[in-house]
């Protein structure tokens, strides 16, 4: 499979490895790693073994690339007002895209720009970091979960999963990915949006009774704005439990929105708050510590 | 009148300093300052004029001043557990005790240690900060508001009242501390929560409308609890509005809070929030976005 990686960060260069290991044309977009990729190759740090690719096929432009079978997306979603400059480039009509990026409304964006047919979206429940150029470290976790957009065609789907798990990355399809989606919400808003705004990792927050506390109580409202959403089944609350489980197991962790404001980047701010926020408001559901949350996290951006 | 300022911070010394310029004679119980006091006296920086008391009695020992007419304590809340080594050198049967720090407790644990006939208590409302050692600086606002504790006798209470005035105070007396205190915690809840958690001056949280709304709904929060303590009449919810305007009038104010956390001194969250919480917890109220704030303000403190 001929696939592209648009937005190479901690995630695009962990999955894109592999899926080069597994045998997959490759072709990364890059910006700050070109040099260092090109070069040298990618390394992946891994819990589960590292490895290094020597030969990368490294690009700046997609034009490079031509088109593929596979556009996988894993931009930050502030750059989604870039969809149209590079990924038009790549698409011929075969072309799927699958997005992994985080929070709500990145396939509306691609299904309105490219046709929803083409568009299947994906949650990564992924710890990995960006190390120097041309090395990634995948610290925990790793599996990915994908769903159809509006295609109901769960051939492509299975037949997608499968390229993926022959690649060694745990891939699982989804029949409801807006489910999906709102499950990885319950991790994401509490934990990338509290670890932001204090600047501490997760272990930080789940040795503090007060604080595990109130991870626990913005899991909930996620959780019961999901349950108004149409969802095929409920997420039941004890979800929240098994993702403070899971985050204990997390270790001295920064979720991506931590670097990104370590690091002075702009935040994920609209598609992991704001837009959950706006879809709980339209179901008539208050979500005050999220909401509380969300201002707390735009006011550190105000000087 | 003889006084002994207990706890010379941004308060205690501008109260200090107009009782002085006033007539009384007051005693300075002093730390961090005690060298340049003495040294050179006390400059008051205030936008009702400065002044300059060349001679001032400092002093380090509280057995130095001996008895005298009226404790006026400012120290941090966090210093309560030396009431009974600073405070008992100053007592003689006829000594009244004024607190004028912030928060729920000060009075309860004054009573208990030195007996309820002789404690006053108030709140100031107040914006001053500590500039060099031996000047303070008074910026906006000033009034502080009394009343008794426990004693009935609104006659000792005016008098307190009217020497307060006399030295240029703007001074006033409440027939209900609780809810005169309650009314300080609708300005200190929200704004020394959130200028210390996000180490930010209130103009920051007003110019945002996101913000604005989340220290008007932490208002209403703490009025709602409020009311249900036994007050005399209740607080409307339109005293959020004329705080908020208040705090308009102030400008670059850095409330305490916010200058603890940034002088690295322990933050009075006992006092301001957990007390509150707890008041409010025993009248069967929920304060969602105030047991939040105080999370977040805890969790600063670990790492």
């Amino acid at each position: 499979m001929k696939i592209a990686i648009v937005g190479s960060g901690a995630l695009g260069l962990y999955y894109g490895g592999l899926l080069q290991r597994g045998g997959n044309e490759v072709h990364f977009l890059l910006r700050s790693d070109y040099e260092a990729i090109i070069r040298s190759g990618l390394t992946v740090h891994s819990i589960n073994g590292d490895f290094h690719l020597p030969t990368v096929n490294g690009h700046k432009d997609p034009a490079e690339i031509g088109d593929v079978d596979l556009v996988l997306v894993g931009l930050k979603t502030f750059a989604n007002s870039r969809f149209e400059e590079l990924l038009t480039p790549l698409l011929a009509p075969r072309t799927q895209i699958l997005t992994l990026q985080n929070g709500l409304g990145n396939e509306e964006t691609l299904a309105e720009l490219f046709g929803a047919e083409r568009v299947i979206g994906g949650v990564a429940f992924l710890c990995s970091n960006r190390g120097e150029p041309g090395h990634v470290h995948h610290l925990a976790a790793g599996r990915v979960i994908i769903g159809e957009y509006l295609n109901s065609d769960q051939g492509r789907l299975e037949s997608l999963s499968e390229s993926f798990r022959s690649a060694g990355i745990d891939c699982r399809t989804t029949p409801d990915l807006k489910r999906t989606r709102w499950e990885k919400l319950v991790w994401n808003i509490p934990y990338n949006g509290l670890c932001a705004l204090l600047q501490q990792s997760v272990d930080l927050l789940m040795m503090v009774p007060a604080s595990r506390k109130l991870v626990r109580e913005l899991m909930v409202e996620v959780i019961d704005a999901a349950n108004l959403q149409g969802l095929t089944k409920p997420i039941p609350e004890g979800y929240a439990d098994s993702m403070l489980d899971f985050t204990d197991g997390m270790g001295v962790y920064k979720p991506s929105m931590q670097i990104d404001r370590e690091e002075g980047r702009e935040l994920e701010i609209p598609a992991i708050f704001r837009t959950p926020l706006e879809y709980g408001r339209k179901q008539g559901i208050a979500m005050p510590r999220v909401e509380m949350l969300t201002a707390l996290l735009e006011q550190c951006g105000v000087s």
